[in-house]
């Protein structure tokens, strides 16, 4: 076999296959190193697996799971497709030794493709790196000319950082398994190694507890997990390569354990599930000893409950009005001389750490909990950024990093993918104190997601997340991550993730309609507003009452189309462009003229009426994106009075409305400085 | 609240919604009787429902089922919509006593619904009838101008006929219980009441048996339900009011029990399990006792497993061969005066039909098994035909018509509607003789299924069957069927059917890519061979072995795009239209170039190789519709040797190609007919 080209850490890896139409791989994460060859592996009904070396069950379920997903991903049937011995296959498996029963954090990952023409050999300590691997393997396939097949390639991977997560929000919006579990599997195929299962909060208690059986009676609506789902999720895991992280956040964001127990809290009862958003009062009460007393007793069951290594205390964002407001917790203060709610909190954690600790587990808790007085063993999960993250491993904790990676923020990848742990202040640490960064963990808080709609708020994005995390450093092409973002979204389809089959029933029940060519094409270039805009603009403040039915919860974070569009004004500038041009024309024609398709079905849907507005917006920026296209069409300078009316116009159309962005108006912006000449002044963010 | 019309059995019931945009009641199957009042009951967060009268667990569940269908139908949350008491409640269901234990046939499905502007009520005898009407409440919720609704309406229904099926082939292609869940669910919605389970064939044995394991260990590829899993499948029907009736086809059809039991055959073994299609020379040996004391053990055991009164013995298509070529068989029957091979299968019948009725049920067959000497309370399933149906009652048998209800046979929707259990030879029987009509079973078999697209091969057109088999024979009308069968396929997305979604995914799997706008222009018009042309014209003869990846497994049985065409021409041709010819233009014109874009798509993807001579066909036929039209637009009469030599293009255009046909074929000949004035030849049915 010869190597033609040797591609490590490039943002593009295109392969030319027989037919000498050049293809990218789909690798998302990119592998450390990839070495692509001549000629390729046909995947046929014929394949066959086996495993040479070590083999246990896990491993044996991770092949089948594998080829049931090759042959959902070729549309092969159950007969096709055996494992066999290993002397026999064609794809030969070989891994030196079992995992850890628990999966640990650092367990090795690394492993080795190999792919010729007659074959394939996949080869890794663990069978965590065999799973890794396998998920390769799947993202190389591809329909060719000459059948499936996965090019001759050599590939050497292992991770960046060993802790790459996502947590999940169930409390404000209960989750089912299901879900979840479909999720596991997405975060497996991008190789993601743990899952943060962020269980209690003030709008819900979502796990069964046997020794304070009120805390699900009475806090969650009947919308908890029992305790052997709970075990049945941890396997599903376990089997994926995913460690599961439980939090239970104390002593704030803890409303919903008061109402079955209001002794804990520091004001006086009784409680009910909140049902707003936001940072409340509700706390438990530090000073007094039943707390702890109940607190070992809960986290000594579910210590047992939860195998992983790490145990999640939450402790983030308490408000101290109870405290403020109880006399009983401020004599406690003065008499142990606790300055600040602050100082009082970190004696509840170093107590809470006590009683982690003797149940066998490591503390992991929010930014807040970082005090000098907490042993070092504990980890910090940073949302305040890497100068935060910096601090803490310079005091010699280690740490993981959340900010930049809130995906309820609804930023695009390219932003999320820009946030790298080891940057800004984490930049300037030294080797050791790097090594305590162990990774980062992508956060979907749940007050606006449904089972219907969260994958479309995790996916496809949480896959450029998972390739920061994984990949090197140095891998940092946007527009290649892109094209491989897109392709790994519509893959993602064969898993049962719902973030692309869900927005066509949604527009429907929007529309009332089956015909939503006009609502689509709308849809398509509007985003939701970003960061906490949605609460600080709400006509009606939301609630977990609240339907999640409108145009903001159908449409996708980021918008494919508008970012389309940008690269068509950008390749026109760039004078790349009569086919551009032509494409520019279509869509804005098609968008000038929307709102007349649009209107009538107004008429027949309340969920309709509140987008009129940003309508009008699209057909009027449309507009005046054609007006500049014709200016340059004919070589004509537009008239600078006209261009200065077009940036206010344009400058209304950039504010959102119903909740929603419209995301062209930038590239409209250029294309009437482009036609005029005039510098246009600078747009306010969209947000 | 005042009536405003009056709607009995109409073909189109449209309903004038507070925007005064008239709308169609998605209802399908059609009550019996339907009363539209003026206004709206409006569907919100707050919506209550209670139970009044006669309550269990079954009924609770189902409101618990039906509750959580209209929050995902509407996007509302779980914490929307209570269940009260019946004082308080918006929606009353009001139930007189529970139902049967083990569901019967005949049971009571009638049920009355009255909606009105400030509530609604649900009466039934059964909560049977409830079940059925709270889906007619789901299929009335529409998106109005003033939030969802319910518009006014009394209605009162009950079925036709007391037995409605769908029977689900789980051998040749085995389908996983999940599948088969979501297609209950499916069921339950346009009020089918049996589940007919083919469980064996020579493709494969798919239920356990702890008596005879080897029937599953040997003969199913590990492909089987445990025994728990059926009980599962049967409570999960029996909360939806869907009786599960089991077949084991006997004597042939039996290959897959001969694997593990080859002395239950007529012939030497060893036997294989069967990877062809068609019918096979294996039988069981009807001569021998051991038979029948396998049987009777058997059939002991399943007889316990299911609890229907109802056990299928399936009992068609035995060639004989096996008997010719048996000396020991040839000299019983000569011992018994047994003259045919039919003869001889009567003979088996009859002892089989005294084990079933041992174990206390009923024995149903296919039309084969009828012979005057078996008793009169067996049930005959009939694929031959109405006149074979009425053959059999007027000898006293009770039957059920599933001739014309072949799902495999890709026939449209209107063609299976068309087909009434009660016409043909079965029209001039005596009341008493049609009372022994029971209903229909529409049939998947599964030669060409796999989970992946077995809904698409359901549904919509089971909807279709369903109501033939509800409403009134004299709901008939096909535009209004196809009208609600669209709107009605739409909805059942809510329900986790694939049939919509997973059109995509295989579309760029067979591309190789994520833009597949012009796979989906061909793949829209054209449609999947009919009835056995599939095997007859197949370039490789397909097994159980086969992807199931090509185009045709991906395109839809019945075009909605070409009958939307025919349509269009049609309208054209009664001169109704301006709008319509500018439509047909554009779709033509689309149709003339998409080779040009499909063509480079070709050669990165060999599933797209085989359909490159119809697409080229596509564009041919294509452009002599645009040329007919420029006839017609210019007031010209086409060229008679024009239109002739478009006709026999046309007609090659007509042929299957890559087990293709080309819907539009048809209404571009009659653009030419039109344009030229010269009456074509009658092309070759498709097919």
């Amino acid at each position: 076999v010869q190597t033609i080209f040797v591609i490590l850490m490039l943002g593009s890896v295109l392969v030319s296959s027989s037919a000498a139409e050049p293809r990218q791989l789909n690798l998302m994460p990119m592998p450390a190193s990839v070495q692509l060859q001549t000629g390729q592996l046909v995947i046929d009904p014929s394949l066959t697996v086996g495993i040479s070396g070590h083999t246990d069950v896990q491993l044996q379920r991770a092949l089948e799971r594998f080829l049931n997903n090759l042959r959902r991903q070729t549309g092969m049937t159950p007969l096709d497709m055996k494992v066999t011995s290993a002397a026999q296959a064609k794809l030969v498996v070989h891994c030196e030794h079992e995992n850890k029963a628990v999966q640990e954090l650092g367990e090795d990952e690394s492993y080795s493709l190999e792919v010729s023409t007659a074959g394939a050999k996949l080869d890794a300590v663990t069978a965590l790196g065999i799973m890794r691997g396998l998920e390769t393997f799947l993202q190389l396939v591809q329909t060719t000319s000459d059948g499936f097949a996965v090019p001759a390639i050599a590939i050497h991977d292992k991770p960046r950082f060993p802790w790459r997560g996502l947590m999940i929000d169930v409390s404000r919006h209960f989750i089912p398994l299901d879900v979840l579990k479909r999720n596991l599997d997405g975060m497996a195929a991008v190789k993601l190694n743990v899952f943060h299962w962020h269980l209690s909060d003030n709008q819900g208690f979502r796990v069964e507890s046997k020794k304070f059986p009120r805390l699900t009676e009475m806090g969650s609506d009947g919308l908890f997990y029992t305790q052997d789902e709970v075990r049945e999720l941890i396997a599903y895991a376990h089997d994926r390569g995913i460690r599961v992280v439980p939090e239970f956040d104390m002593p704030g964001h803890s409303t919903a354990w008061f109402v079955g127990y209001p002794e804990l809290a520091s004001g006086p009862g009784p409680y009910e599930i909140e049902r707003k958003w936001g940072v409340f009062d509700p706390a438990m009460d530090p000073t007094h000893e039943r707390t702890y007393k109940f607190l070992d007793s809960f986290i000594g069951e579910m210590a047992q409950l939860f195998p992983d290594q790490y145990f999640h205390i939450g402790g983030d964002e308490v408000n101290g009005k109870q405290w403020d407001a109880n006399p009983k917790i401020q004599a406690f203060m003065r008499a142990h001389g606790l300055k600040t709610n602050q100082d009082l909190q970190a004696y509840f954690n170093t107590r809470v750490q006590t009683i982690v600790s003797k149940h066998g587990k490591t503390m992991v808790g929010w930014d807040e909990i970082l005090r000098p007085d907490l042993p070092k063993d504990i980890v910090v999960q940073s949302w305040r950024g890497q100068d935060s993250l910096a601090a803490a491993t310079r005091q010699g904790y280690r740490g993981i990093l959340s900010y930049g990676y809130y995906l309820d923020l609804n930023w695009p990848a390219s932003r999320h993918y820009g946030v790298d742990p080891m940057s800004d202040g984490a930049a300037n640490l030294t080797p050791e104190e790097k090594q305590r960064i162990l990774g980062g963990e992508a956060c979907m808080w749940s007050e606006y997601v449904a089972p219907e709609n969260i994958d479309s708020r995790i996916w496809p994005r949480m896959a450029a997340i998972a390739e920061r995390l994984w990949s090197p450093q140095n891998v940092t092409d946007v527009t290649s991550m892109y094209e491989r973002l897109q392709n790994v979204s519509r893959w993602l389809d064969w898993l049962g993730l719902t973030h692309n089959s869900s927005y066509g029933p949604m527009l429907r029940r929007i529309a009332g309609s089956n015909d939503i060519s006009a609502l689509r094409t709308f849809a398509d270039v509007v985003e939701p507003v970003k960061d906490y805009t949605r609460e600080e603009i709400a006509a009606v403040e939301a609630t977990s009452l609240s339907p999640l039915n409108r145009v903001i919860d159908a449409v996708r974070p980021e918008s494919e189309t508008a970012r389309h569009f940008s690269d068509l004004v950008n390749a026109l500038e760039a004078n790349q462009g009569s086919s551009a041009q032509q494409e520019i024309r279509t869509l804005l024609t098609r968008w000038r003229d929307n709102q007349s398709n649009l209107q009538p079905l107004e008429t027949q849907s309340f969920l309709l009426q509140e987008i009129s507005p940003l309508s009008q917006d699209l057909s009027t920026v449309a507009t005046i994106g054609l007006q500049a296209l014709d200016y340059i069409d004919r070589g004509e300078r537009a008239p600078e009075a006209w261009a200065t009316e077009q940036f206010a116009l344009l400058e209304q159309a950039q504010k959102p409305k119903a909740q929603l962005l419209l995301m062209i108006v930038p590239s409209v912006q250029k294309l009437v400085e482009a036609s005029s000449g005039v510098k246009a002044p600078q747009l306010p963010p969209q947000k």
